[in-house]
Order: C-alpha cells, then structure tokens, then sequence
C-alpha cells in the first residue's frame, strides 16, 4: 500500500546498471550550470536598490558604479575559476580543493560553508522567483510564504523522482531567460540614445540616512549576491565533452561575461530610466514595467524569471545531495546520505535540503532580503579558501609560469576574502552571526561524526585471536515467560529445549491464587521444567520479570546474561490483536528500552505461534 | 521520565490488597447513587418548556400535567426497582437480571444500551452544567464545548487518579443541592400562597404551531429524561451497610420521592410564576433568578447546579468502567478492559467513556438540547428488560405472593417500554435513530468478540497427544543477514553455533565487486559456514533476503521455516544510533510486517552486540 503510493508519487525503482553520467556540450553545458549565477539579478538589483535608496536620490546616483565593482570583483573571480578548471579537470570543487591543498580541516570548513550556501540559495531563489511574481499579481503578495513552500515541494518531488529524464528541458527557460532580459537591454539601451538621459526623472525616493562610506561598502557586500553560483562550473568539469576543461572552461567565460553584461546593463538602465517600484513590487519588476509598460510582454518576463529561479534553486537540489554524498562516504556526514535511494538518487540528501530551505522559508516569511545577511558569507568562504588551495597548488606543481598562476588565484583569494570581511562586518547584526555561528559548528559536527566513525570501525576489527568482547557465553541459559499452560507454552518450551538445556519458566501473579494454580497444572506438564512464580503487588507484569532477570544473570555470574525466549501468538486477523494483553510486545519494548536505561541489551528470541482463526 | 510525569498526575501506583468495597450508610448511599437521578431536573425541566413554548402559552398551561404524569411514571418504575433490589441483593444491574432471567442475547441488548447511555450521561449532565453557570455568565455562552471539555478533563484525572480517597466530600454537593433547590421552592411556594396565583404573567411566547397530540407525547418524551439514573441504586446494593436490601430499599423510596418533589416542584412554580427565560439561559436558572433575583444567593444556586451535575457525570465514571470490567470478564469486550491500572481502577475503561463522551460533546457543540434525542433511549430499554427479567424471575421461584410482585414488574415494564415506543417514534428524526442503531451494532459487537476467545481457547487448550501445530520443527536452521566480515559477525556466528548445527550466513551485494571481497576474506575466517552472497539489482537489503528466506524454506521441505539470527550492535548512545543505516531494525520490521501479507511469522533471534564508545 505504502508502496504503491511512492511508487505512483516517485515512479518505480531503478536498477543500479541505469546509473550513468552524460555528457553535455558548451550550449547545454551553459543552460545545466549557470541558472544559479545569471538568476543572481533578480536579488542582487534589488538590493542595491533597497541599500542606497536610504540615501535618496544622492544615494541611488551611486549605483552604477557600486555594480561596476562588483562586475569587477567577478572578473577577477572567473579568471580564477577558469584556472581551477584546468587544474581540476576532475572537478574541482571548494571541499576538493581545500582539502587537497589546505589540509583536511580547511577542507571541512569548505565544505560546510558550502552545505550551508546551497541550503539559502534554494531558499532565496524560490523567495525572489515568488516576488517576481507576487510584483505582477499583488494579491498574491500575502501568501509568499505558501507559494514558495508549494514550488518547493514540485522541485523536491521532482528530484525524488530522479530529474535526469527531463534534463535538456531546463536549457528552455535559460536560454528564453537570457532572450528576454539581453533583448530588453538593448531596447532601453536605444531609448535611452534617442531619448538622451536626463528626459527620465520621478518621484525619488527621500533620503533618510545621509550617504556613508559604510553604506557604501553594505550596499556593495549586499550586492556581491550576484557572484553566487560562479563555481558551479568547476564542480562539474568531468559533465562536459571532452576536451573537458577547454570546453567547461570558455562556457565559464561565456557564463562570466554574460552575467556581467545583465547585471550592469540592469542596474545602468534602473538608474539612467530613474526606475522607482511600487510598494509591494521588486525593482527589477518596476524596470521591466517602465520598458513594456503592463503589457503581455511584461508578464511574460516575470514568469520567465520565476522560471529560471526555478531552475537556480534546482541546482542546489543538484548540488547538495552530490556533496552531502561524498561528505559521507569520507565519514563527515551520516552514512544514510550516501545511500542510492529506489530512484537512483540521494533520496536523503534531497529531503534534508528540502526540509532546511523549508525551514528557512518559513523562519524569514518568505522574505528575499531578510535572507540575504545570511547568503553570500558561506559562498565567498568557500571562494576565498579554493582560491588559496589553488596558490599553494601551483607553488607544489612549480609548472611553466607557475607565478603568474598563482598571482592570478591570490588575486583573486584576496579579492574575495576582503569582501568576505566586508560582508560579515557590515551585515553581521542583520544576519550574518548566524551563518558565521553554524559554519564552525558544522565543522565541529563533521568531526565528532568522522571519530564516532573511526571509534566503530576500530572497534568492529576482527584480529586473532578474537577478542573476550566477540565471544558469546560458552553456555546458553534460556527464560520463558508464560501466561499459563497451553499449546502456546508447550510450542515455547519444545522450541526452548532445541537450543538449551537450561530452560526455566517464569509465571507472574497478578491475582492472589492464580500461581499456585498454573503451578499445579505445570507440575502435571512438564515435571522437568523449573517454573517461577513471581508476585506482583502492583499488577505488573514488567516489573517483576525484568527483577528476576537480573537476579538470574547474577546467579549465574560470569556477565553472562540469560537469553529470553518470548512466546508470541500471533492472531488470525490483525483486528484481533486489540482484543488482548499484548504482553509479549510489552516484554519486548521493556527489554530493548532498557537497554538505554541500563546500557545493555540481552538475547531475545521471538517464537511466534499461528491461530488459524 | 515518562513514568514520573504519570505519577505526578496520578499518583503513585497502589499494591493491589488496597483494593477493598468501604460500605454505605443511607446518608452517604444517598450521595453515592443519587448524583444523576436527582441532577437530572436541570435538563428534563428545559425539554419540557423547549417542547410546549412552541405552541405559545396554552402549550406552557400542559406543563404541570405533564410533569405529573412523568412523576406516575417515575414511582412505577421506583417501585419495580424496591422490589429488584430484594431480589438481587448482590447488585442487580439490568444487565445481571436480563441475562439470569432472559438469556445471554437479551443481557447483551441490556448491555449495550446501558453502555451507550453511561457515556451520555456523562456528556448531558456535563454540557447542562455548563450550561447552568453560562445563564449565570453569559460570556461563557460560546465556550460550551471547550468548558465542558476542560470539566470532561478534570473527572477523568480524578477517576483515573482513583476517586476513592475523595468519596464522602462527594456528599457536599448532593445536600447542598437539596438544600438550595428544596428551600427555594419552598420559598416560591410561599410567595405564590401569598399574591395568590394570578398575579404572575409574562411576556409569552408565540405560538409557531398547534398543539397536537403528538407535541404532547413529543414533550412527555424529552421529560422522561428526568427518571435516567433511578436505576443506579439497584447496581449497588452490596455497598450499603447490612442490611443491604433494607437499606438500599429504603434509600431509593427517599430519593424517588426526592425527585418527584424537585421536579414537579420545578416545573410547577416555572408554570405559575409564568417564568420566560433570556436566549441564552435554562429555564431552571429563570426560575431561580425570579425567585432570588441576580443576588449572590441565585449565582450560588448556579454553581451548585453545576457541581451536582459533575458529580453526576462522575458517577458514569464509577458505572461505565465496572460494566465494561464485568462484560470484559466475560469475554464480551476487549480483555484489557478487565485490567486493574497502577492505581486499582479500570484505567481503560476510563479512557475509552471519556473518549467517547469528549467525542459526543464535540459532535454536538456542546448543546445539551442536540443530545436529548439520543439520550433515555437506552435507559428506558434496560429499564423494560430488567422488569421484563424480574417478572420471569417471580414466575420461577414464585415464592409467597409472587403473583402480586410479578404484576407490579410487569406494570413497570409496560410503563417503560410504552415510554420507549413513544421516545422511539417521537425523537426518531431528531437523533434516537442513532442510538437505535447503535445498539443492535454494539450488540453484535460483543458476540463477534465472544466467539473470537472462545475459538482463541479451544486453539490453545492442551490436550494429550499434542496436537502437530504446537510441536517445533525436529531441528532448527539459522539464517544470519551479516554486513561483513567483523566482531559483530564474529559474535553472531559463535552465536549461532551454540544454537544449530545448521548456519548459513547471507550478504546481500550493493555494489557490484563488494560481494566478492566479502567473500574472499569470509573464508579465511570461517572456512566452514556457507556465506550466500545476493545480487541486489535494485539496492535493496531487503528484497532479496526475505526472497531468499522463502527459498530455504522450500529447500528444507515439511512446512519447517528457518529461524534469522540478526547480529545488531548497540551503540553506546542512542544519538549514534542515526548514524548508521538500521538494517538489522529494518529486517526485523518487515520480518513483523510479512507476517500479515503472508500469514505466517518466524523465529527471530536478536543478538546484540554492544559498543563501549
């Protein structure tokens, strides 16, 4: 039953041979790997927006150049990748890297930095891709929440099912994403030539706060979110035909200069057109919206938005579990998240991430900016510590012109990780301590699970000669608790006498009188068999027995601990089991929770006996 | 932890010779029996007045006759019980006297209308309590159903705490009750001598339809409410102080006769004093507020009427959970109902009335007047099998006089069962069709249960020569599921030898190639025990086990079933335990489950093997 309907919901299981990798060419290599970094606009626009519009109109003249270097800082880092690509050709994730290069507990700062990131953008990009929504159809502003938890749960269910099957169908909203937004650019661009720039003017915004140089630098760390999903490339090189690094690599230029040319054409033509939003509208609504006023076109560009959103937060669900994988099989993480599931998928890892994203969603109300103190940190940790895996990489290769390499990634390192200062410092109160908190106690995390590991396996070795831990007793005692004589007990007591030769019985008086009485017909029985009479002033059967196990694994000395025989019968129907004292499922529960209580577990052998009706 | 948060709310468990009757003198075996007889004005009075205001002030004028024609009733059915309670002085509980003198399948129809009944009972008395403290508190008018559910709370900790230690402060409300009610109309009495009866008018109701017969029957019906609970005395004679049908005799003539006087009392001086209530108040607490006006004395009155009432509703916690042990016993309902609890009461009787009460209250808002229809249907079917009982009773012993007695049963049984056909016919729309439902349903309930333990004993009695399904395979083979070569195999194995001659040991393969190592390192182990490796295309440990346990079961022929030893190691805390895949956990659980899709359950041998970090 349960199965049908996971079959119904998920598809039926896959056979293990069907596990294979494809592999993609430049065009659909771009559509698999860049959803993440070109869907950045639709948050990082916003805000800066949201940063300077605080400054009023003074504030926003300052955009253009904040996302001048921002575009910058991207260079820097895609030269630094495009390196990485050619070094790693194997794939060259951060948690590779720094492991490789830094040593094993950098690598695991990496790494969780990493497993953070992924989690909030999968939050962050269903959030934004909402809003630009919710920006077109205001009444569904109120339910943000629902609506992302909703296209969270389409995209889980869809990577449950294994996504493989409709893989090229995602190059569709990338390439009709990348259609929209450059041909829309370059029709602001002409009206901005035939109209001249200063035609434009509105009601701008009233400044509150005067312009600072931290606001500055807030403003710019906010807006370093369009960097994010930059390395996608360089985890994925071995996905590429080959020549694999060539090919991974000029899509990564492709991918950079792409991403630069619509983030500062957006935020250009926002400020030259003095583009201001409605109350409950995303900025770059309001730019679509002042270029094709609230036509069919416009609506058309929000939905694509929300679509490639889509697909950005399906990266993640890409990305995660293959993490969270490797993370386990090198016994960081539970080894659960390394198991295939029916569907050839990380089936646990997917439904973490789902249930984080879900959290955080529902934790920040949906709210893209909220969100936002909390991304970026673990994105450029993870960046800042590639970056210097790569310099100390070069410098143990000592290749042809192995400086300029390793200039280009501390360039880059550098470039990176004061931004990573930037970011923590100026966004720490809104959020940041939080991301700057879980990403060592992750770490921390990591590394209890990996000596728990160690601590099993050592203490799994088998070696010669064996040790006293491995050795059962050398003679088995057996205890049968009996609720009297019947065809059930006789099977019991027969079955017991197939293992052992030291079986004792065990009555428990609930009633006055009733021992004496089982004991009487006992005798008749089995004249051979020890049979126990335990009395119980409170009516327990529990209790009782459990005493008298202890005190028999006493008598017998030596830790050796008496197995229990449990006579079970097992009704005809299932609806009959209400019908009756369960004890022997009691008896069952009792002995396996106390092994919490008391630190050991004994033998429990389970006899069934079948009625027929 | 979970044991000292019940023992916080229940109290500490009670050795089981604590368990003792305290016997009734007829002061306080008034206040035991007479809760819910006496309390029951609180709602018979409203349904009379809801039944005639319909048909405006000459429908009121039928109050008192028909108030006097349910108080003829009431000492029909008085007298049929003095004479059930001398000849039943052990308890003479309809069920009893139906099943003695009328068969068992007449007891059970007793059985279950007195079942339904209790647990209505329980929920009238509670929301008319309610109901009297919101004509007080107008406010609370909207929180019917949560109040009645918190008071439904209360005397379920209480009962399942065991009421014993509270038993005497029990009688404080019943004589404050008589007190009040008694001198209050004594009081209008007295007013109404002196203006003389004729100054009292009101603004009365419409009329919204004719008064016809059938409204007259109609409102005699929903009255008869007023004589649920006379019964209770003769459920108790062995309580009173010897002698105990003397005593318990005359304690029932003094508490019919206190309700007759309370109730056309009531309803009466309601007639006279041309009483109108507020829309959201009792007619009984218009009553009280004509003759007190809104002073201190009339809110005492209220709380009172709601005291009485949860104390009535408590005495369905005395009476439910003791028919429910009885019928248990007998094996017509689920055995564990016969259970004593840690606190020497029927701790799931308890639970189940008030399940079943909280479920009713809930079902019908809370709104006592919803309930009525259902309610008394049951009463008056064991009041007429009861006196039909005690008429086949005389008829048999026919002792001195016996002719005499004999005709007084048998007016009681006409008076009631005519009372039932008009409550049947009369309320049948309203909800007694539920109620006449139900109780043939609950019948056939209890004989279905009744032929399952008869045939579970006839499956389990003991005869010589054993019969063949209570005789174990003639030698046992063990199956072990191993994870790999380790200690924990290692223990397992020596486990096992200890047990069989007969080990096989299994792997199931995930991971083409895995197989093969296991197997080469397995027999430089233990050369002699046959590993079988499994090919699992679909990644699934348990798919290919429990195949390959049916094929050994064939194997080996004549119906014998292998038993599976699982080696499970305890991890040394319980958090660790999510660290591992459970698999021995899961082979257990779907070795549990085949049991019911296949029909049959085998021998399983849990081994642990314990981690010491």
């Amino acid at each position: 039953m349960r199965d049908r309907v996971k079959h119904l919901l998920l598809g039926p299981p896959l056979p293990t041979r069907r596990f294979i990798y494809e592999k993609l060419g430049k065009v659909r290599g771009l559509a698999a790997f860049s959803p993440d970094a070109l869907s950045s606009i639709a948050y990082a626009n916003q805000e800066i927006f949201l940063g300077l519009a605080v400054a009023g109109s003074v504030g926003l003249s300052y955009s253009t150049p904040v996302a001048l270097a921002i575009t910058i800082l991207l260079s820097v880092v895609a030269l630094s990748y495009f390196q990485t690509v050619h070094a790693y050709p194997s794939g060259g994730g951060s948690y590779a890297v720094a492991r490789e290069n830094l040593g094993a507990s950098l690598g695991l700062v990496a790494a969780a930095a990493l497993i953070i990131d992924y989690m909030l953008t999968a939050a962050v990009s269903l959030t934004a891709g909402v809003a630009a929504i919710a920006s077109a159809f205001p009444e569904l502003w109120p339910y943000r929440v629902e609506i992302s938890l909703l296209f969270l749960s389409v995209i889980t269910l869809l990577n449950l099912r294994g996504l493989r099957e409709m893989g090229s169908s995602m190059a569709v909203p990338v390439y009709l994403f990348l259609i929209g937004y450059l041909s829309m650019l370059a029709y602001g661009l002409g009206l901005l030539i035939a109209h001249g720039p200063t035609s434009f003017t509105a009601a701008e915004p009233e400044a509150t706060q005067p312009l600072t140089f931290f606001l500055l630098l807030h403003t710019f760390s906010t807006g370093c979110t369009a960097l994010t999903g930059i390395e996608a490339i360089s985890n994925g090189v071995p996905s590429f035909k080959p020549p694999e690094a060539e090919n991974a690599g000029r899509t990564l230029i492709i991918m950079a200069s792409l991403m630069g040319t619509l983030f500062l054409g957006s935020v250009g033509l926002t400020q030259a057109l003095a583009v201001v939003p409605k109350p409950q509208e995303t900025i770059l609504s309001a730019l679509t919206r002042r270029l094709l006023g609230s036509s069919p076109l416009y609506f058309a560009v929000q939905a694509i938005t929300m679509l490639i959103l889509a697909v950005a937060a399906n990266t993640s669900f890409a990305g995660f579990p293959r993490l969270a994988a490797i993370l386990a099989a090198d016994g960081f993480m539970p080894r659960q998240l390394a198991n295939l599931g029916d569907r050839l998928v990380y089936t646990n890892g997917i439904s973490l991430l789902a249930m984080g994203s879900g959290a955080l969603i529902i934790a920040f109300g949906g709210d893209t900016h909220a969100l936002i103190p909390l991304f970026a940190i673990g994105a450029f940790l993870a960046y800042t510590l590639s970056q210097l895996g790569m310099v100390v990489h070069w410098r143990r290769e000592r290749g042809r012109g192995w400086r300029l390499k390793a200039a280009l990634n501390m360039a880059g390192a550098l470039a990176t990780g004061i931004t990573l200062l930037v970011l923590s410092v100026t966004k720490f109160i809104e959020g940041a301590w939080i991301t700057i908190l879980l990403i060592p106690a992750l770490t921390l995390g990591f590394q209890r699970i990996h000596s728990h590991y160690q601590a099993v396996s050592s203490q799994l070795r088998l070696s010669k000669p064996l040790p006293p831990s491995a050795k059962p007793p050398s003679r088995l005692s057996v205890v049968i608790p009996v609720a009297g004589v019947n065809r059930v007990t006789a099977y019991a007591i027969a079955y017991a006498k197939l293992i052992s030769k030291d079986v004792t019985a065990v009555y428990v008086e609930l009633e006055p009188g009733a021992g004496q009485r089982v004991l009487d017909e006992w005798r008749r029985w089995w004249p051979r068999i020890p049979l126990v009479v335990l009395q119980s002033p409170y009516r327990s059967v529990l209790e009782p027995f459990l005493r008298y196990l202890d005190e028999a694994d006493r008598k017998r000395g030596g830790g050796q601990r008496v197995a229990v025989l449990l006579p079970e019968w097992v009704p005809a129907h299932w609806w009959q089991g209400f019908l009756h004292n369960q004890t022997a499922r009691l008896i069952k529960e009792a002995l396996l929770y106390r092994r919490r209580r008391h630190g050991y577990q004994r033998v429990i052998i389970d006899v069934p006996y079948h009625l027929r009706r």
